[in-house]
């Protein structure tokens, strides 16, 4: 099977005008079938603050209303996505941006009410935040033996005429998934930490490689805990269908964790 | 050959949610290979307006500076664009949104200053406004061959990673030349009358049918004056280089636009 890299960025690259075209250079420079996810960034707040629109919080978690929906579809889709494609562009790649609705790429579903905030026992209602169903694998396919290079914002739709905001992580995982029957596909997280750490204080104590085994010793350890848990839950979640390797680390490196020579590796065994 | 249509439709329709609405069931209900082009609206003013923006006008024209740039880009290719694509989905019609970089589909150059302000003699500089170099039919009738309904903003790209403000009938235009060496094309141009009226004041007088001879004649006449004399200039350019037929007239009137029954088709002979 051919190779296909699934590399996402997060708002600290999108953010710093420098870091994003270093990143783009090296994200250009990647050889084979790409696909690049990204975040939003402090964009979509300060367009909102500029608007005086309020961003609700609930439990320390942004809750997507109709007019954050709004910011976010032209801030993701629009500038973001059109920018990032037009500097690829630039860079001799043949980029095409995409979110779930086009093309029926990703359909998704308005999340159910959850219940449970912790602090009241009220369900709490995200808004309007989408959970994939599916991959439209063959199309998505067909664009990149093409030779597209695909560029995804991170909104979906449900196909009854609604866009989703989605967290950008679940897209690339989602797209690795459903793309793993076609590809040999390596799924980056980049994020700002050069890895996972042995000691959170020391960038130079990355781990390089784990496995299943090695990862229940570092919880039981607490060398990994709090955020770093559902990341890694959801890497080895990644790896169990399909998906070939998982590495996070530092979107600079980019090169470097593709060919194992930087980052942290999730392994299957 | 297949039929290709191509169908621009103007902010009057863009601005109302029922009028949109109609349009994009009768559009979806077109049968065979097709593609939607959009202008913006007021809602890019609007947005304008209520991020402090002003508008710089020249002329009567306004021009693209880089915050108006920021704004059209996240209007048209994030929230219009994605917004009508959703809601062709809903309607069962396979849509994907594109505009010019994407893909590469469109390249275009910024236009050079202009010379000539009609009242200080100055030069203009219109800023970040581009004018179409070439479409990539190939790419494009790839996309339609695969039963992809293409919804165009009007933002294209010069290849340098400059996205570039495009008026949305040049884009139409330029799409229907570019693809009818592969398809018989159709271009709808839809805007707030019934068609070419011989009475200004007269919705039911529309013209059916002008050929060049025909033409002529009813500016001869003054029948046809002002505004009317450029978009039948473009007409008339698209039938030169191949596009099989224009027709002008109002939008919620598609079927009976593209079947003749109604509004002006513009024909070679």
């Amino acid at each position: 099977m051919n190779p296909l890299s699934i590399i996402k960025i997060g708002g600290n690259i999108i953010d710093d005008e420098a870091k994003l075209a270093a990143f783009l250079d090296a994200f250009a420079a990647v050889k084979g079938k790409k696909i690049l996810v990204h975040g939003g960034g402090k964009l979509a707040t300060k367009m909102a603050d500029g608007l005086g629109i309020r961003q609700q919080l609930v439990d320390g978690r942004r809750i997507t209303d109709a007019e954050t929906l709004k910011i976010v579809t032209m801030v993701y889709a629009g500038t973001i996505n059109k920018n990032i494609v037009a500097l690829l562009q630039a860079r001799g790649c043949n980029a095409m941006g995409l979110t779930g609705a086009d093309g029926n790429a990703i359909l998704a579903h308005k999340r159910g009410t959850a219940s449970g905030n912790s602090a009241t026992g009220q369900a709490i209602d995200y808004g309007y935040v989408g959970d994939v169903d599916s991959v439209d694998a063959a199309f998505l396919t067909s664009l990149l033996q093409q030779d597209k290079v695909l560029v995804f914002a991170p909104i979906t739709h449900d196909g009854k005429g609604q866009l989703l905001n989605t967290n950008a992580d679940t897209i690339a995982q989602e797209l690795a998934r459903g793309l793993s029957s076609s590809f040999e596909t390596s799924l980056v997280y980049s994020f700002e930490k050069s890895g996972v750490l042995m000691n959170a204080e020391d960038e130079s104590s990355v781990i390089s490689r784990i496995n299943p085994t090695y990862y229940e010793e570092l919880k039981q350890q607490q060398v990994i805990f709090a955020g770093m848990i559902p990341k890694l839950d959801n890497a080895f979640a990644a790896l169990k269908s399909g998906v070939g390797k998982v590495i996070i680390g530092r979107a600079e490196e980019l090169q470097q964790l593709l060919a194992g020579g930087s980052g942290t590796t999730i392994v299957h065994d």
